[in-house]
């Protein structure tokens, strides 16, 4: 008898995923920590840059000593000589006086703003004038204008980009907390399939998932474990399961999506300890026949066969999972926007991913849908966004501003 | 005496970059090769999926023998037995004859759609009665769908998505030639600069550009070789570049932002073997004092001093050079549309890159610009984008419609 599924919306879904917990916490050198998150707000120790420093190439001054100079009318002052660069300077601008200063040099006692060097004329070797008012900040960083001593600079969860790496070595921060990696156990199934490095008589398939899922799993920071190939057999499958689950923080299980098959994974999947099962089929499509369970704190996955359907699924629900067990912030999901090139029709109460190819026009992206069966990977290899048609929607129409997301 | 910039437009330097060759192949392991680029186009070696599949579990038949069937007025078959999953049917359907069939399994021969198990109802052992029409092909893969044998599947310069690998796999192909990894030396120069893990005195800031560049450059498949801190002299700087020319494919020196180092860079850069100076400052903002120079096939970049300044020009010239030299076809940068939540002056022929906060409205994106001068990196930190204002615009309206380039 084939078993009639419950849908579970993205929403819901996506809510479920809330109950695994983040992965512990382990210290890392500064340099290995791009692309990962931050675990804890970051309080700034120290000011930053910690010194008065100039932004440009000229001469350090008191604003009231210039003010109101201009061409016609210079500002004379007696230059006491040069600020040294990642030195303090050893003495005091008093009233009249100035000193050449480089871009980041330290300002004086005495400075608060730099006139740059287009608008000085030296006099002498002591006497410049300076034809430029300024006033008090100019051409200045201020010693705690980059970050204050004790001030939130980063918040927990923030992913560490090129300029967050930069910002902790300003700090001195030589290593920095971010979640272990989340282990990924891949289990393939099916009668029909056998490993990529043998060649299939008539009737069997190469292994695609265990590879596209391993490609998802590591581009988004996790580590992949290959669990190998196991037949339509539920002896065989739990005991697959059970083993990785030993393992590994999530086991994707995908394959079995005929009704019986899809009927043991769920089996097998609430006889391992502490188990719950969460969703048994989400609205969403491709990727209907979806299953999620708990063991404990850990997640096990049962995705579509089809190599398309799986790999939309996992991009709708894995991804949010590893980012969440990494301890990362909700982020805005990369796209263009585009206008559709020919209308596409939807289910209502169902959310569609709707593959699209992308081609550049001047006057912007033009999104063309892309027509192949969620058991071929060649629709998804043409395609380079996809687009949500949503649970309230009956399709998109031809010439719609739609929202392309990138398939990176 | 300063020198005069004779600026290059962002087309130009980019037009530049094409002199530097893609670098040399490698194989890699198929589960290696994920985020790189394939360097030459790819022909299937044989059909995919190779034999004609079913899509769902149902009734393999020959349309004509169920033609017109429905609810009313089933069409009666001899139930021949089960097709084998992974295995060659030893049977041929003849007229009126069905055999079960689950997804994924191969048609028998003679049999050219599927009618669904929904649509069927077990008659006896050996006799089902089928209530829907099939045209030729339904609910099926063809054996060449995927794939023809001879058919050019894969360009070369497409990134490896989690697709690409699949179809790799499905295809049997266990390794790929992908581009080695372009190697970045990176020095930064500065008589203020200290290590980042070193406690500076005052007047002095931590190295924070050898971070934040690396980062960047690991984040686009790059190597880095962090070849330390110069002081601002020239014999020294001359030492180090010369140096790091033996070893890596592109030399990375950031600082030495003052026109006086600036002119130093530029003659050790032109000193070099086989070398020509190719840009000596770039119309954008901010990143100016860009300097672009080859030695032989190497490349040497001159970024700014200041943080932000050196990533936004990293990010405009740097990101492009990684991609060419590992043989990526240009691709879209990910972003979103947003409307701009002020008005932003720029000066004509010069190309603006607004850094911008984005905040998430019912309406959509919208974009805060982010005021901080470049040589804090807080702006940078602050900001999820950056907007583009165009050589020939002298600004951005409120209320206009941006499109964000997301910093990831």
């Amino acid at each position: 008898m084939k078993s009639f599924l419950t849908l579970k919306s993205m929403d819901e879904v996506l809510c479920l995923l809330n109950r695994f917990p983040r992965l512990p916490g382990k210290l890392v050198p500064l340099d290995d920590a791009a692309g990962r998150y931050l675990l804890h707000d970051l309080t700034a120790p120290e000011d930053l840059p910690g010194f008065d420093r100039s932004t440009v190439d000229g001469y350090a001054v008191r604003a009231r000593d210039v003010f109101g100079a201009q061409e016609g009318s210079p500002a004379l002052l007696e230059c006491t000589g040069d600020c040294p660069m990642g030195r303090t300077p050893e003495f005091r601008l008093q009233e009249g006086q100035t000193a050449r200063i480089l871009t980041g040099g330290m300002l004086p006692d005495g400075a608060d703003s730099v006139v740059m060097v287009e608008y000085s004329r030296p006099v002498s070797d002591t006497l410049v004038e300076l034809i430029r008012t300024q006033a008090p900040g100019d051409h200045v960083l201020m010693h705690n204008e980059d970050a204050a001593a004790g001030a939130t600079v980063l918040t927990a969860g923030c992913r560490l980009r090129p300029q967050e790496i930069g910002l902790l070595a300003a700090l001195g921060i030589e290593q920095v907390e971010v979640a272990r990696k989340p282990l990924v156990a891949i289990i393939s199934t099916g009668d029909e399939v056998v490993p990529f490095s043998s060649s299939p008589a008539k009737g069997q398939v190469r292994d695609v998932n265990s590879h596209s899922l391993g490609a998802l799993c590591r581009l988004a920071g996790a580590r992949v474990r290959f669990e190998g190939i196991v037949r339509d057999d539920i002896r065989l499958l739990e005991e697959s399961v059970r083993n990785a689950l030993c393992k590994a923080d999530i086991i994707l299980v995908s394959g079995g999506s005929s009704a019986g098959m899809r009927d043991h994974t769920v089996d097998i999947f609430t006889s391992m300890p502490d188990s719950e099962l969460l969703v048994h089929g989400a609205a969403i499509s491709p990727g209907k026949p979806f299953i999620l369970a708990s063991s404990d704190t850990k997640c096990l996955m049962g995705l579509p066969g089809h190599v398309t359907s799986a790999l939309v699924c996992a991009r709708a629900f894995l991804l949010p999972l590893l980012l969440r067990l990494q301890g990362g912030s909700e982020k805005a999901v990369p796209g263009v926007p585009a206008i559709l090139s020919r209308a596409v029709a939807s289910a209502q109460g169902r959310r569609d991913y709707i593959r699209v190819r992308l081609e550049r026009k001047d006057s912007g992206w033009l999104a063309h849908p892309v027509s192949a069966p969620s058991g071929l990977i060649c629709g998804l290899v043409a395609a380079d966004a996809l687009v949500v048609c949503p649970e309230n929607s009956e399709g998109l129409y031809a010439g719609e501003t739609v929202y392309a997301e990138l398939l990176q």
